[in-house]
């Protein structure tokens, strides 16, 4: 029997966490870190509203409208959050760009996505002009905040002189199945890969991640949101925050742990994220600065941090339980299927195997469905011990690439997205990853396309051939290793120069071997496992 | 720009909820309370699940099949639960049948919703048959558990056995917007009216309850699930204690403050709900067992109980926070918008507004929206000030009625529902109700029509006029008062025999004064605010 009417049908949009922010939470309060002192300009979730309608209205006066895709180029910031809201909720598509990608990978997003507006961080301009010189179909540059000196932006309009000449704007109601938001997979091989998010799968997935057992974020939290925006939605908390009515503080650029530290103890943060190294760094930061004799870091009021990206080590998560008092845990997620899908909550003192469930990937959240498939696409019993490549489903995963001319049939199997990684399911839904993604590296959780660098290397003369793989490092989780087959002399000093001037510069890879050959699977493809296991 | 098919189509449907209750929490507990002891009989998720599905296979076997409608008459038990799930799961309807209705009122409702199946619980067999005996279109009943001596069913088939006989059952992919429960509200006006909730309201509602915020369960509650599971889908808890994993107690027809002060004390419960009188009853049990020098109630587990139906009194709150250290949290709701539309959570001590927020209907959760409306239907302002009617909306919200032979649009106006509760809203969402609906009386968390009660006293021969209102009661909250205008020569008694043959025996008002006339209001209403001011 159908509903026809019955319910309301009421669509699932970034709109009504917007009306939750000026309706039930408008004295939440979204504070931006202004220098490395961790001080902090703070305006609150009403003003935020108020702004995000104004910047709607002007967006809607340069023409932006249903689908049309606005650029975001911007750290963490109140401004941000602002263009998020702003974007989405007028219909149109927010390309939140990858900052720290290559160049030449930017221009490629940018134009693939038809970006007509790019919300550019003045602070981020200088890196952003080589990309605009050389795409067409951007109509319009709006810069947030002042330019440095000697740094302009030709015909750039400025976002606070917009947004105060803004007129009234009225919400559409927009189809839950509408695209929302845009980001691109730094991805394992070849050109980034569009997600395009729809506003269904964003709501959907803050509900979820708002839960007690998920991020467990509530009213009374300040959460740093470490994150960087333009990786999934930055991991949802604009979203959650918003559900839950919980105060941002946006770090800016200053994600040093001098900076992120003094931030914790100084604004009071309860909860936090991102990937390990920061975690890292700011407890080695702790370490020196009690050396040094300097003020205490005592992350006293942090209670959570979600960490992920990559494995994260047991010795950072008991480094934190013991010394501050934090639970540090650790989730896994996908730009594919928005992080959290799994996440490994502490079950407490009363949970025998507390550490190992710790140590998993985590437990299946709320609206993923998970299994784990054999060679040849059967489903293997979850039983904690069958290894096979875990698969997914659900209202947030992506069904399909932003990328048409791609073919990526290979990556969906039976109406279950293929991770590429490769694990363990038991029969309480807890994921171990026992292999990640065969080809790709991660580096301080971001993504290295080995395939790419390969395809760099083997463009030098003296280069035949050109295997890269992932070294494991205790910082960065992994480093990219190169082995190569040399036609000419050339040493290694000349290929890193040679990578350098063609790649992200923590693409290039810190070891090489020269080889006589690359060991080669039955099928012909380098065998990246012995290659792997020399290291 | 549309998405088609760029994220998953999954749909929203308890499935999903049954999918976690057996592949992420099968271990946790289901108990049943078997006598007033508090002793329990107990399973798991995992084996309700396998249950769960021979039911659906065995039902399929009876015909059930795509928007059937299969009745359940039967207290809170995990029976009771397998039938939710099977029912809904399989795409048939189930009706939750209300037993604290008059049989004449049940026997409407089985004929309006056209059930084909019974799910019967054999405690309440003896109460089911004279409804049974008139009703058309019931094609099997299904007796759960065992018949009281002397107690026939005709016909009947037995549920366990029906089970152990039940081959394996394919789920079918149901679209969310498909109905999953019938709710008859007991109503204000006239026939009970039918509120058809489909599957998409209840995955949401249960998302949106398993917030920090809104119910605050997780994986290591224990749930005592009091409020009956015919009340608005048991207020949500089969689903939200599915979505985090924790246990559920299930008290049967052992609502009484012996047995829930046992149950709680011995099954460690963690979060309760129910009506303020069952937990007026607990805190008066306690007492009396305490100075009777029994074994002392201490409620030393629960930590959380959501109370609501009716204004709960801040004595009862600050008793329940004082003596037992619970929160005893207030949440306002009704079948048509589900529970927990506002709930007043503790902000906490740091809370400067504390007892008057807790004595607030609550805050707007996530999914709903709010406005206060004028006589004219224009929105008023959250002003925390203004008073008007209070109008909801949401994807979990009633769109219209299942009861398309009544004329319901003065319930919805410019896609909003009329609640008919009067209040105010302020700037943060918090709603505070000063006036209940105009007409309808409350009584222990139930409502009773004043319409109802007033035709049918004015059935009696003597009678020429009658008006009843809510007087404020103690216990009940409120109790039903009527005023009457005699022809002839009638007593109280005689009255009260009258109505007891032909309403609900708690329907039967308390008080009585014999009047000259009714006052009436300009259009010549009966001035019902009048009569109230004479209480």
């Amino acid at each position: 029997m159908s509903t026809p009417g019955l319910m309301m049908d009421v669509p699932l949009t970034t709109s009504h966490l917007l009306w939750r922010m000026r309706a039930v939470h408008p004295d939440a309060r979204v504070s931006t870190v202004t220098d490395a002192s961790g001080a902090c300009r703070t305006t609150t979730f009403g003003a935020v509203a108020e702004r995000v309608e104004r910047l709607a209205a002007a967006l809607a006066d340069l023409g932006v409208g249903a689908g049309t895709r606005v650029g975001s180029f911007a750290w963490n910031t109140q401004e941000h959050l602002e263009c998020y809201y702003a974007v989405m909720g007028m219909g149109a598509v927010l390309h939140t760009i990858n900052l720290r990608l290559h160049e030449d990978t930017i221009a490629y997003t940018v134009e693939h996505a038809r970006d007509e507006v790019i919300l550019l961080d003045a602070s981020l301009a200088e890196r952003f002009l080589p990309v605009l010189a050389r795409v067409r179909g951007v109509r319009h540059v709006v810069v947030i905040g002042a330019l440095p000196d000697g740094v302009e932006v030709p015909d750039a309009l400025d976002y606070d002189a917009l947004l105060a000449s803004a007129g009234p704007f009225t919400w559409p109601e927009l189809d839950e199945r509408s695209a929302a938001s845009l980001c691109y997979t730094s991805g394992t091989t070849g050109h980034p890969k569009g997600v395009l998010y729809s506003h269904r799968s964003i709501v959907l997935h803050a509900l979820a991640m708002a839960g007690t057992d998920a991020y467990g974020i509530s009213g009374r939290d300040r959460v740093l949101s470490i994150v960087p925006m333009f990786h999934a939605m930055g991991w949802g908390l604009p979203f959650v925050c918003a559900v839950a009515g919980a105060d941002l503080v946006m770090p800016a650029s200053h994600l040093q742990p001098g900076p992120v530290s003094r931030v914790v103890d100084e604004q009071g943060v309860t909860w936090s994220c991102g990937v390990p190294t920061v975690w890292m760094d700011v407890l080695r930061h702790a370490d020196e600065t009690a050396q040094a004799g300097g003020p205490p870091v005592t992350l006293a009021t942090l209670r959570t941090v979600i960490s992920g990206g990559t494995q994260v080590p047991e010795t950072l998560m008991r480094a934190y339980e013991e010394r501050f008092g934090v639970d540090l845990v650790q989730g896994w997620g996908m730009t594919e299927i928005f992080p959290g899908a799994t996440l490994s909550m502490d079950q407490g003192a009363a949970d025998p195997e507390r550490w190992s469930h710790r140590g998993a990937a985590g437990r299946v959240s709320p609206l993923y469905e998970l299994r784990i498939t054999g060679e040849d696409g059967t489903a293997l019993p979850a039983d904690g011990t069958e290894v096979g490549e875990v698969e997914v489903r659900g209202p947030a995963v992506a069904g399909a690439y932003f990328a048409p001319e791609v073919d990526t049939a290979d990556r969906f199997h039976d109406g279950w997205l293929r991770t590429g990684d490769v694990g363990t399911l038991d029969r309480h839904g807890w994921l171990r990853i026992t292999d990640r993604s065969k080809d790709a590296i991660k580096s301080g959780g971001e993504w290295i396309s080995s395939v790419d660098l390969e395809a760099e290397l083997m463009a030098h003369d003296a280069v035949r051939e050109a295997a890269v793989v992932g070294r494991p490092d205790p910082r960065w989780s992994e480093r990219p290793f190169a082995y190569v087959v040399a036609d000419a002399p050339v040493t290694v000093d000349e290929l890193r120069d040679f990578l350098a001037a063609r790649v992200a510069r923590w693409w290039v890879p810190d070891g090489y071997a020269f080889v006589e050959a690359i060991p080669r699977t039955s099928t012909g493809k380098f065998d990246k496992k012995v290659l792997r296991a020399r290291l």
